[in-house]
Formats: C-alpha cells, structure tokens, sequence
C-alpha cells in the first residue's frame, strides 16, 4: 500500500506537507493542494487509521450497526447500548443497512445484497475511525459476513456469530418456549396447541425444542400434529387456529403476539372467549400484547438487558478486559413471562 | 485493502484509466471497461470516500440527530430520512441524544441539559465533516439550542425551527384535529368530547384550533366543559371517559392512541359498546390502534413522509438547489384518517 512518504515524493514536496492536506489543514499553498490530491486520488491512498488510532490511542467512538432500525426489536437494544456507552464515558454513532426496507426477505440467502451495504459502511467505519462495532441483527441468524481483512473488534446481538473473533448475545429462545409449556402445564393445560413462526427460523426451533422438552420433563405427550407453522403475521395466528381448535386443544402458544391476535380474532368470531374456553400465550410483549381484550400473557423480549450487555462485552474488549472473547462466547439472556388475563387455570 | 493502483497493475491499464472507470466517464473502451470492472468486482474494491470527499470538499456524509430513538415516532422518520441519503448517493450516521430517556419531561424548559449533551454532539458533527444535519425532535415544540458559531446545513423534523438558519418539517396538527372534527360531524354527531393532550403541548393547541374550527364552519356549538386535559396515557383516557359519558356526548376525540384505549377500558367496565353507543376515534395510528376490539379509527401521522421531505430539503440545500431556506420555510405534512369501526353513523 503506497504512504504518504512516496506521494511527498511523487509530489516532490515533505511528508509533512501531505500530512498537513490529509488533516485539512491550511497552511498550504491551493496549487500545491490540489496537486497533491490528485496524486491521492489516483493511486487510492488510504490512511492507515489503524496505525494511527494507536498512535492517538482511541476515539472512544463506537459505531453500532443495525440490519434494519425498522425492526420493532431494534431500537430498544441500541438505546441500552448507547446508555451504557455515555455511562463509560464512549460516544456512539448508529448506521443503518436497511436491509429490510430495501429488500423484505429476500436478502436473507443473499450474500451479495449484505456485502453491497455492508462493505461501505465498514470502510465508513475505518475513516471515522471507531474503535470497535456493535452489529445489531433483525432477527436470529448466524452471520459470517465480515471480511477477513476487517480487523475491528466487535460484538453481534441478536443474532449468532460465526466469526471467531465475534461473541454474540441474543435471546434464550429454548428457555422461552420451556418457560411457556411449564407454565401452562402448571396451569393443568395438557393438551396445548403452538402457532410457530417459520420453519426454518431459528427462533421457531429454540423455541420448539424448549417447550418439547418442558412436556417431557413434565409428562406430557408431545402431538405433532398440533405444531402449525405461521409467518408471524395476524392472518396466519386466525388460519391456524381454526385448525387447532377443531383439534381440541385447551391452550395455545403462540411464537409472536400478532398471531395471538389472529387467534383472538378468530375466537371471537366463534364465540368463543379468550381465558375462558381457550387459553392463549404469545411472544414478544409489544406495545399491543396489554392492548389486546383480555390483556395476552406472554414473553417479553429483555431487548435492552441484550443492547447493554453486548455493549458491556465490547467495551470490555476494548479495555481489555477480557480479550480471549471469541465466537464461542454467547450470551443468552432469558426472556420475562408477563401474565396478563390470557390464560385460565383448569382445575385438575 | 487493495489500490486503485494495484488493480490498474493487475489490468496492465493506468491508474487514471482505472479513475476514469470508477467514475463513470466515457471515454474508455468498453473492453477495457468490462475487464476492469471484473477485477474490481473480484477484489472487493471499495472507492475511498475520504480521499474523494478532500477533493470535492464534500463528504457526502449527512448526521440524523435525534432527541430519542425511543420515542415512537421517531424510528420511522430516520428510516424514510436514510432512504432518501441512500437514493440520493449520501450516506447517514445517527445520533441520539437519548433525551426522554435520560431526564423523562425534565429536559424540556432546561436547556442546560439538552446543551450539555448536544454540544459534544456538535464537536463530533465536525470532526466526523458532515455536509449537514437533520435533527428529529421527539415531540412537537420551539427548538433554538444551536450555537451561533454552529453553520452547518440543517433542516429540523417533527419541530419547530426557532433558527433562522433551518427550515422544519412538521405534521399538520390543525388539519388532523379539523378533519376528525369534520368526519365525526358528516357521521352526525354533535356532541363530540375531546380528551386533549397536555395543555401547553403544542400538538394539543393545533389540533383543537383545528377541532373549533370545523365546528364552527359546521354551526356545531362549542362546550369547552366537554375538552378535557389528559396526559397521553390509557389511564387519563379511562378517568376523562367517565367525565365525558356522564356529559352525554355521542362521541370522544382522543388526541393519542393510547388514551382512546383507555377510553374503551370505561366503556367496557360499563357495558357500553365502542362503535355502538359511543363513537371513539384515536391519533398517530400505532399498532396498538388495529389490535383494539373494535379496531380505532384515527388519524395516522405520517412519519414517513415528514422524514423523505425533511432530508430531501436538506439535500436540496447542499446542492444549492434553494440556498433561501430559512427558518419561515415550513413544511406541513397532513395526516391520513384511516376509518375502521370505532365509529357510528348517526340517523339525523
């Protein structure tokens, strides 16, 4: 990579002069200015902001860069995160790919999509020159999309690290789903339907897993058939619960609230009442979920226990701390069963 | 991270055939161009933006400030902003001076406070040399903390610009408060209650400017007895519903979403039907406003469109497409009224 040592040369005028271009300063003549940059710009001369935030130690700026702000899990994680940096005395900028926004889902298998947003913000980051990065994802997945050349430390939250350098801190799904089942097992419910979010999402099948093995631990036989799978929206929570009730189950979870409000839509159309014939547990605690008639219980996402505990693990880094943090570090921070009027206790 | 250089040495081309590519001038054979191109496209090479924003004295850069990334308004408004940036060949970093979240209400008459969190700010806006600024408030009032000293470019969304520098973006409460007034009045009612926000808001005071207005137009009689103050919250919705049914009134004008919800609270308690014996109609459209049974017909602020116009006002300025925007330049959004079944049409 060319220096500013050989563009003085190529220039024929002192380091010091570049440096004093490079740096904005104005004791330079305007002829011998623009000279100069065009020299930086056409050999692509890129500072070396890593040799010199050592030299000026730190900015102690913090780049937090989210997949999309749009996302309802989004903003509270990167308010805790940013408390938790004006606590330590950092300061904290946000970038946004919008991935959402620009593309719904289908960036998702789509490495080229990521890395066309991805790749300029990194460079952006560089030239701020930050000193480390907290990545915010959507929604659970792994994410391997840094360069290898990318040296900046970082933590990723919400989603799982599959980058050695990377620790991440998302949400314990299985846990969730255990909690749930237990929950509602104690509440004498034994025939328990689940509206699951997709698939293939990883949320769906921590969340599967844990609520399997809460009926195993406790006796109760799993049914298969009474897993239905959604796509998180309201419609999916009413058609699949029309399924499930036909079925006879007593209580169902569902893996997000707005399909628990599909499901009280269509209870109510039936005339059936939400607590009383049926029971209903959702996901999330959005705004909604204490809107809903009865009010739903269900699993609150500690989105800014996450935002401060993955920010905490950065800067930690950052002070070395503890430097030996790697991919194989997760953190998982359990979700808060909030219980509202959904449910009803069966007498046994 | 490779060169401009280095990629002209793997292409046997020069470095300013490589520039001329990059930049999208003309005068490059086209399979040079192709080639070049290949190259870049396998070595991941990203333009350096520092060096180009030296040259054009522009970094392209553009800071969103905003009062708090908690306040529910105000994720949208960036993400509509961002897009704009991202059209528009400006990249845009966020920075949130957590305000709400710091001091709740207690920042509002205390500048110390806002200074001391948005002068560092400033620093930062200038030693990151962003083009401009957008700055979100987090609810509607006069804004004037910026230094005189402070020349960058800004626009103001979602306040009041008392800058004579910035133009503002803000929503047309008097409008919302005036078409509620007018639906409700077509759907024939008379005696309409409203239950207001706080009563030095200036959200408030636009929206019933608005409401008297469209009675008055209407020959309806105004009852000031039937305007209660709330304070935005479900419970003062629940305590002023009391109030106004005991008043006789047909109908209640909400000034927020939440309070509408506290108002179908009382009614239920009373075994009174929303959309039936009382008509509620809400404001902002929150989620919240399609999950309440029956789904609030309110007026849905458009968050996104004041963040597009705001930024897009901003850019015009860089690019001194209208240099003469000033604080007396204000633009405002009118709400949409979206119907659903809070409300009945009266038989005249």
């Amino acid at each position: 990579m060319i220096t500013v040592k050989e563009i003085a040369q190529m220039c024929n005028v002192s380091p010091s002069t570049v440096s004093n271009i490079l740096n904005g300063r104005p004791n330079v003549g305007e002829e011998t200015r623009q000279r100069v940059l065009e020299v930086i710009k056409e050999t692509g001369y890129q500072p070396n902001y890593f040799a010199q935030s050592m030299r000026k130690q730190s900015s102690r700026m913090i780049s937090i860069l989210v997949e999309d702000l749009g996302e309802f899990s989004t903003p509270p994680i990167v308010e805790a995160a940013m408390a938790y940096c004006d606590d330590m005395g950092y300061r904290a900028i946000l970038m946004n790919m919008r991935l959402y926004d620009k593309w719904q889902k289908d960036w998702y298998d789509d490495e080229e999509k990521v890395k066309s947003v991805l790749l300029p913000l990194i460079q952006e980051m560089q030239s701020i020159r930050v000193d480390g990065m907290l990545y915010i994802a959507g929604h659970c997945r792994h994410i391997d999309y840094f360069p290898k050349e990318f040296k900046l430390p970082g933590v990723i939250a919400y989603g799982l690290s599959e980058n050695s350098k990377y620790p991440s801190v998302v949400i314990d799904d299985e846990k969730g789903g255990y909690d749930i089942a237990q929950y509602l097992i104690e509440q004498g419910h034994e025939r328990i339907g689940v509206i699951a979010g997709s698939d293939m999402n990883l949320h769906t099948q921590s969340r599967l897993t844990g609520f399997c093995k809460a009926l195993q631990e406790h006796n109760v036989s799993y049914h298969s058939e009474w897993v239905r799978y959604g796509d998180w929206k309201r419609t999916s929570g009413y058609k699949e619960a029309a399924y499930l009730v036909a079925q006879g189950v007593s209580a169902i979870f569902c893996m997000n609230d707005s399909m628990a409000a599909g499901v009280y839509d269509y209870l109510r159309e039936q005339g059936l009442a939400v607590g009383k014939d049926i029971s209903v547990v959702g996901y999330d605690n959005k705004d909604l979920a204490a809107y809903l008639y009865p009010a739903l219980t269900t699993n609150e996402i500690p989105l800014r226990a996450i935002g401060q505990k993955a920010m905490e693990l950065l800067i930690d880094r950052l002070e070395e701390k503890d430097s030996a943090l790697g991919a194989d570090h997760l953190v998982k921070i359990p979700c808060n069963l909030v219980c509202r009027e959904s449910v009803k206790a069966l007498k046994k």
